[in-house]
């Protein structure tokens, strides 16, 4: 055996840290150098934190994600903002891979920072804040005061046709997606975020997303799904200004003021009937999807970015694209020209005892200006007629406003609070 | 944002691929290129898959593992060496990086490999099988004529106290262990060895680790499990020969012949009691491990790998170690000298819906020559006095032979089948 590459990455910062001191790793001058060299070691790349819009949803995707979503305990509304503040301090201090507190302090006291990504460096973590519709409402009459400010984008989801919706694994007053390069580094900024925020939040669901699905940047190759496909080949573009101010960001004119430059944030957990997808036929599946399973070309075309030309029609005369086919229904052009940016990631947690088959699929994450015009009308079509719907149960669902970025000195949410 | 060096894996071997004909990558030589060079990309690294013993034991720590047990669902013995026989082909051409057959064959037959690991190269991925108690007795009288080949060493473990086993994620007739730098590869090892062996096995349950808590080269650095300490400092390591030969392999001398080479592994699923814990004072997690937190160093000492001093005594009096810290109760002195080869990942699977709490902890997993001189008696000794016992608890539980490896044009586990 060999000592392997890999563990270069954990050896690489273990000298850099004096005890409790925490350590800092390129700060943004690593960001400008990742650029540059793609050797460079993805754990020691920070992702800037402060901004006009939060990161990790133009940012280029991460190999992996924690999810979580959180319940608020407390009704009162100073609370709530002082775990917000508390959250983005804390959140600033992770992206540049130190911990938020010193991990060796008082021995009377329990470990501000809980220790297990001491030496994993920045690894791009991104941590990205939501609020969900029931942090508007009670119970009891508007609790936070903040019925008045809810954005009428932020209408509850419908119901979908063949929706199985778990509320275990739904919703939640808050959201925090973590994203990073190291599964660690992810795990351990929702695990602190929830320890910091201990009798104000409790997680109420959280999830683990192994390898990412999508690409969020021209430079990144297109990731396979759990069906084996290219997934996103024509996803939106964090690097594509125009496209993400027009579809993605919530705009200068758009109401309510609190929210311009951010978004919002639908999650759902995909469940994939992955032993009866393979045992369908290579044919099949392409049908189904309405692409080449190896080169990820839509049907009709040869290389993966190949046009989709939904018009075509084969020597039989039907379209080459199947009616049903997922490509097809999802594609902006059936959709009012319609983009989401897609944003979602693999998962495995065990076998399902009920069915004794595996419980694995999608963890989808898209960002849209306003749900209303982009999630929900895609699903609508989706629901009622993807040849997919055979092989996918969606069985959790969240629906979250994400408020703008800050700039140093403000906190996550602050102008919902005025 | 920036596209980010993450991206240089997936793109890395994206050009490689042919249509069908899967691609070779490194070969052998990955191997010792990556011992040469600490900068290889790990997704390129081939770990040898034949030799004297499995692969996945000796083998420097991969980051991620995906673990299966498997029932067997025919009682004909011959389906049983057909299904390990396909499985060391199917072995073979992953630990390459190679699908397991032509994902763009037949239209009219699903793909023989499911397609998700494609671009990802061979990632390190090791596949280490093994044979539960369960396979050497019925339902029936003896259903594949196993029973009296039946490993002394692989005695049913003894309840231990605290245990709160749930059979849902315990035992099974096979397992596989898949390990590799990236979870996708793992995962998609697993996934279409499951495939491979539909109608003859099925997967009893399944755990995915993100995170490696061990190193078993002295090269690797020492991780830190989701308690934030350093584990595993004092490990085996696979390149210490005299050290494996006389704790992990099974012997010439030993019984029965055909487990001459293997090993035996126990797998434990341990919930953490991260939110306790977490509450608990830094000086009392300390005594409860025996380490100083930050350092990894035994109390007393300043340094990860200064000698864990049993016998010193403080000013007080007392143990500088407490009598019921674990790296006591675990330590081969406290055991007759006995040493394991841990091998244990990080895992979350979401929200435990009854108590509210995170399900996360360690899948620990150990290698040694029989277990009833090994985990037993280590386990024993922690189950009774263990500080820790406190904060863990042990959820799930597999017991394995793990028979030795092979030459080319043989198969796992010949030597049972003689």
């Amino acid at each position: 055996m060999t000592a392997g590459p890999a563990i270069s990455r954990r050896r690489l910062l273990a000298g850099g840290l004096a005890a409790g001191a925490g350590f800092a790793v390129g700060g943004l001058g690593g960001f400008g150098v990742a650029r540059e060299s793609q050797a460079a070691d993805p754990q020691t790349v920070v992702e800037p934190f402060y901004g006009v819009h939060q990161a990790g949803i133009a940012t280029a995707a991460q190999e992996r994600i924690q999810f979580a979503a959180f319940d608020v305990l407390t009704s009162k509304r100073d609370e709530l903002q002082a775990l917000l503040r508390s959250w983005t301090s804390a959140a600033a201090l992770m992206a540049t891979g130190k911990p938020v507190g010193d991990p060796a302090g008082d021995p009377n006291a329990p470990p501000i920072d809980t220790g297990e990504a001491l030496e994993l460096g920045p690894a791009r973590l991104t941590l990205t804040f939501g609020f969900g519709p029931s942090l508007f409402a009670g119970p009891g009459p508007d609790r936070f005061g903040l019925a008045a400010l809810r954005p009428a984008a932020l209408a509850d989801l419908p119901p979908f046709a063949h929706d199985e919706l778990d509320p275990t694994i739904s919703d939640g007053d808050l959201c925090v997606q973590a994203c990073a390069e190291d599964p660690q580094v992810a795990f351990h900024a929702i695990r602190d975020l929830a320890r910091i925020g201990r009798g104000t939040v409790a997680i109420r669901w959280a999830q683990l997303g192994f390898g990412r699905t999508s690409s969020t940047t021209a430079a990144q190759a297109t990731p396979r799904n759990l069906l084996g496909f290219l997934d996103g080949t024509n996803n939106v573009h964090g690097d594509d200004q125009p496209t993400m101010d027009a579809n993605i960001w919530v705009a200068a004119g758009d109401d309510p003021p609190w929210m311009r430059a951010g978004t919002y944030l639908v999650a759902r957990r995909i469940r994939m009937r992955i032993e009866a997808w393979d045992r369908d036929s290579r044919g099949d599946q392409e049908a189904t999807i309405g692409r080449h399973k190896v080169s990820g070309a839509p049907l009709g075309g040869v290389n993966e970015r190949d046009t989709v030309d939904l018009a075509a029609l084969g020597p039989d005369g039907k379209p080459v694209i199947p009616m049903a086919a997922h490509i097809r229904l999802a594609a902006p052009a059936t959709n009012g020209g319609i983009r989401i940016l897609r944003r979602g990631y693999s998962f495995t947690d065990g076998i399902d005892s009920l069915t004794g088959q595996l419980d694995g699929g999608l963890f989808f994450a898209c960002f849209q200006r306003d749900p209303r015009t982009g999630f929900v009308p895609v699903q609508t079509r989706l629901a009622a007629s993807d040849a997919l719907n055979e092989y996918i149960v969606h069985v959790g669902s969240g629906l979250f406003a994400v408020p703008p970025g800050i700039a140093e000195g403000g906190y996550i949410g602050q102008t919902l609070f005025g």
